[in-house]
């Protein structure tokens, strides 16, 4: 009898590998991943920046690099999130194996088994098995369409429990609600949190991909208002906006968690790909991560209005959703008590892939809920897609 | 105040990391890295392999990957431990960010609060840092010329005290001691832990950098030996025989271990970089492997047998140590209450680094050896900085 750790001999297999594996076939239509289109790679950009690697260059790329990342990348990322308004020079700069590892990290920095932490519902599933597997006591705050449900925040905070360790939220393209947060909300949660001693993970990994750039200014996150009072740990990632392959991400946090988290990383990896990181770092100091990020988010932005009119076209009256401003997400809101696993069962037969609501739920339970993404398939084949999956909606819920 | 998880509050930075910046200086001659040279990476390979990619295989080294590994490269990799005799059929492969990674999972795995682990002394710091960080207790088993002390671990296991949950080894070129386990020691380690449901944690990251053809046979590893009744998690590593710049490693563990692993994995990094997994399955399938080995095992040989030949020159008579048959370290013995932290002080106004032994001490205390290692040195340079290590030994031993 093998005798695994506590909180490992719990960990269970997750549904959405199955999909994901059902999803590499080629004859279903896929809306379940949550990568980039492989066509829209910049593999030419990456090819002219290989080709421009000098010897020098090459051997950094081979080498092992520093745990907080090579110096050429924390400078030349450190103006691209300075640009964005970010407070860059009263934090630290960490790069990570992708962004998962950064909410990893700090995960393992503040929970010991049992900790209580605030998370939405729905939220991110690499966070929430990264919070699981510290055996974190996940409390949900329900997700409205500008933001945290703030009475539902206030209640919790109110409760009189252990305080919570840390408040992990993704404010811009939410996966999977696909929503934005609004000032309001930003503005409410600063004004309950302040002064609580709650740090705030805030994970802002599509903010990039915004299909209107009127909404810039709404979209600031909490770490570039830079509220006194709390801590900001924000995390980011080259996935949506480069490639998930080089598994590069970062946090930018204060320096008293900075600390902790570097010789967390150094215990787990040494340091991230130095090969990803000269690329990376080419990438943005030859300005074609301006070039690149335009194109794609006119892709994106085209698969999301496709998806949105096949939506509203061939659902039916009872399913709601907020329609997308950018990021890769829309999340379907069925009756009361729908199972959409059973309506899963239904659009593979169908031919056609989601993910079911429950999976993004923390308590694993609410399951009326359906994330269909649009960033790695075409408009015709979402416009072929969609009815199959109002059909198999219709044939469960009538 | 903030609210750290207990083990984390305890981390605290290891000098090592001052000494490699040190060591990064022009003007310092560096005994003290554990990385390949940089005029040894085979860059040439590297970039023929980037220019023989298709446009497909460049889309899959951008995009995620399953978390066990590019299927590719499972394969090949799979062909490559098969030829080294390892049961590969019998068991899973897991591919890592780094072999460090793979030690992590497994601590990760094993480890709650305050278990026991055994370990050698010395021991490599990277796995150290990882039990540590998993608030793992430490039992240290002396290491002789021949491998683990059989008596000591002997004693361990019969003190009545909670079971370990692994015991930790490295049995070829070992880091920091450069000594090779011999098969006799192998077959009293499997005879003692047969049936004792205590698992190996056997990490062989140098093996292929052996200086004599001969030694091969004794180089067996316990997973290859494939004893009944003992679960054996072998990891292994690319930045010795490629380049760490990558981060890729693997292990190659019994299913009932394999599942949660998976699951770790998936919840740290997602999956290891798919750029640098592409690049090392097309390393192995042309073969290249072989060539670039072969090459830098005389390259590593020559700076082996350089610092062995400068270190009989110059040494006091009263240090001793264990010459390397392969691998990037020797491990010199001074007397007994020497403090080598005295005599890298001394080391460094010569000019010279190298790691104190209490760095691989897993109390952080017997402080009377020293690593040098010449991995990263080219063999003139060997021969001006011993004489310098040598001087500062005897300034401070007499």
């Amino acid at each position: 009898m093998t005798r695994f750790a506590t909180g490992v001999s719990a960990l269970r297999s997750s549904e959405i590998r199955d999909l994901m594996s059902l999803a590499a076939s080629p004859d279903i239509i896929s809306f379940s991943g949550g990568m980039p289109g492989n066509e829209l790679f910049p593999l030419e950009m990456i090819d002219q920046i290989y080709q421009s690697l000098s010897e020098k260059e090459k051997q950094v790329a081979m080498q092992y690099g520093p745990t907080n990342g090579q110096p050429a990348l924390l400078e030349s990322l450190a103006h691209y999130l300075e640009k964005k308004g970010l407070p860059v020079g009263k934090n630290r700069l960490l790069i990570t194996t992708g962004s998962l590892q950064a909410i990893n990290i700090l995960a393992k920095a503040f929970v010991d088994p049992g900790d209580p932490v605030l998370v939405e519902s729905p939220s991110f599933i690499g966070a929430l098995s990264a919070f699981r597997s510290y055996e974190a006591n996940l409390t949900a705050i329900p997700l409205r369409s500008d933001g945290l449900d703030i009475a539902a925040l206030k209640t919790a905070l109110d409760s009189g429990g252990p305080k919570p360790k840390f408040l992990y939220f993704a404010p811009n393209f939410h996966n999977p609600a696909g929503i934005i947060y609004t000032e309001a909300v930003k503005r409410q949660m600063i004004e309950l949190l302040s002064g609580l001693d709650i740090p705030l993970i805030e994970d802002d990994v599509y903010s990039d991909l915004y299909f209107h750039e009127d909404d810039l200014p709404k979209m600031r996150t909490i770490k570039a208002i830079d509220p006194e009072g709390i801590d900001v740990c924000l995390t980011g990632s080259f996935s949506k906006i480069l490639g998930p392959g080089l598994r590069l991400g970062w946090m930018l946090v204060p320096e008293h968690i900075y600390g902790k988290c570097e010789l967390i990383k150094q215990s787990m990896d040494a340091c991230s790909p130095s090969f990803s990181q000269v690329i990376a770092d080419k990438f943005i100091r030859s300005g074609a991560i301006y070039t690149y990020t335009g194109q794609v988010r006119l892709e994106y932005k085209k698969r999301g209005l496709a998806m949105i009119e096949a939506l509203e076209k061939h659902l039916p009256g009872y399913v709601s959703f907020e329609k997308p401003r950018g990021g890769f997400y829309i999340w379907l809101h069925l009756p009361e008590g729908a199972d959409s696993t059973l309506i899963l069962k239904k659009a593979i037969e169908r031919g056609v892939v989601f993910v079911t609501g429950k999976t993004f739920d923390p308590a694993g339970v609410k399951n009326n809920c359906i994330r269909v993404s649009y960033c790695n398939t075409a408009p015709d084949v979402i416009r072929r897609g969609i009815p199959l999956v109002a059909e198999a909606i219709r044939e469960i819920c009538g």
